[in-house]
């Protein structure tokens, strides 16, 4: 970062090839379709085109909690979208997510079907389909919709930030790992305080801000994100880690958890998920 | 970015003084009160505690907007957080606002004061209790609510990102201006996109998706933010242009942008708001 010519950015912008780094294939300045390609569409109402991510995760999580409370209209189909290989710039997936990224949800059970997308937007729409996971009680509705948003507006430090300078960029650059650390770090401290005088997130309840929050900063404390742990001293985020633990043994998670799942041990791996069998 | 020594990261990550830059100052790895103090309350029900950042604009905006339809009740004092020196680390401000960021609001109308944090939270909230800009039809709610999350989630790109690197970092830093700007340049085109085709961004009506979102990409495109608008090309995105210039002359909107500003014109500064004549 101290080259002694300092770098002067042009006055217009230009693309270039990419520098490298892991994902920069995806990343792109324009957005739309660069193919043709319909969607495949399952039998039940609800389908999801998704992958594995911490983003993708919460939706999965969700969708297996509610079928865990016996909503059998949360049924649905878990369609891998290989983002590696640029799946999510078919003009079937830019249909239903103009901004390319998983997850993105289709639900065929009304006159129309409605397209969701944004992890955030689709668990607040599943709460509200099923008055699940988002108390309807003013307070406890604000307090969760705050820690849900919170983690929507902080993730992209940890994942954009932290995630990709840390573990993918092509060099180690010094000052954007400090930067990201620090703010991520800070994050978890804002958690852990959160969870000193609380069992959830916003309050005795479980809910979508737990499902929001937990692939991304229960990933960081259990290891399982960017092998940061020692990085970061995870260890000392205390309740953060006792939350994290908690929630990684409820079965909806575990089975959340290997939906659109590509990598890790055979038995954590449901590519599609078309059927509760699918993840048995 | 190419110096010959390649920077290896500390096993452990560890606190140094800040490198510089602006805002480096406000920057820690923990989180909760530096100091005590009580936050201020005014007369009217709504209590802001804000700046007019473009996150802080979109509140009081939607407040000027409720104003304007005739919701008495959304009348609101609105006091300053001057976040470069600290404000936000109050005793007061953390117990409403435990991530220590603007905007921040509290409703004192109900039995027990009411804490809303995370302006798209403070969106929702309002939108909810006055019944406006969040549409009751489900699919047009869907489609705000997904525009509403995208702009929390890409919005750190933009801001914690590109702005970052581009314009307040203390040195320039080329691989991560490149990896932000490809990244804002591609968020403005996924608008465009949407703009070609609808009035609004999630279609016929005025809402809280556009109120989230112009002061980010609106600002961007007409040269508010980040003095970037040769460097992003921002006369390419025609759609976004058209859309920004409207809302830019809503009286709404010039009303909501003067509140908790410091800057500018002397006619377009109201540090605090506690009546409506505080900003003719």
């Amino acid at each position: 970062m101290s080259d002694t010519t300092p770098y002067v950015p042009p006055k217009v912008w230009q693309h270039s090839e990419p520098s490298g780094g892991k994902f920069a294939s995806i990343n792109r300045p324009t957005a739309g379709p660069t193919h043709d390609k319909p969607l495949p569409v399952g039998k039940h109402p609800l389908q999801l085109y998704s992958l594995a991510t911490p983003n993708g995760v919460k939706v999965t999580i969700m969708l297996e909690e509610l079928l865990g409370l016996g909503h059998a209209g949360a049924e649905y189909d878990a369609w891998l979208i290989r983002i590696g290989e640029g799946d999510q710039f078919s003009s079937g997936f830019v249909e239903i997510n103009p901004n390319s990224k998983i997850p993105a949800l289709v639900d065929h059970s009304g006159e129309q079907p409605l397209r969701v997308f944004e992890s955030g937007s689709i668990l607040v729409y599943l709460a509200e389909k099923f008055g699940a996971f988002l108390p309807t009680d003013t307070a406890a509705r604000t307090e969760t919709q705050n820690w849900l948003f919170w983690q929507m507006g902080s993730a992209p430090f940890v994942g954009g930030g932290f995630g990709h300078f840390y573990a993918y960029a092509p060099e180690k650059y010094e000052y954007p790992i400090n930067r990201y650390a620090m703010e991520t770090k800070r994050q978890l401290d804002v958690l852990d305080r959160q969870l000193a005088e609380r069992r959830y997130i916003a309050g005795d309840d479980y809910s979508i801000a737990d499902m929001a929050i937990w692939p991304w900063y229960g990933g960081l404390v259990r290891g399982d994100l960017y092998q940061a742990a020692e990085f970061l001293s995870v260890q000392d985020y205390r309740h953060v880690q006792r939350w994290a633990a908690e929630i990684a043994e409820r079965p909806a998670v575990i089975r959340g958890r290997k939906v659109n799942r590509t990598w890790g041990e055979a038995h954590e791996q449901a590519p599609e998920r078309h059927a509760a069998s699918d993840l048995d």
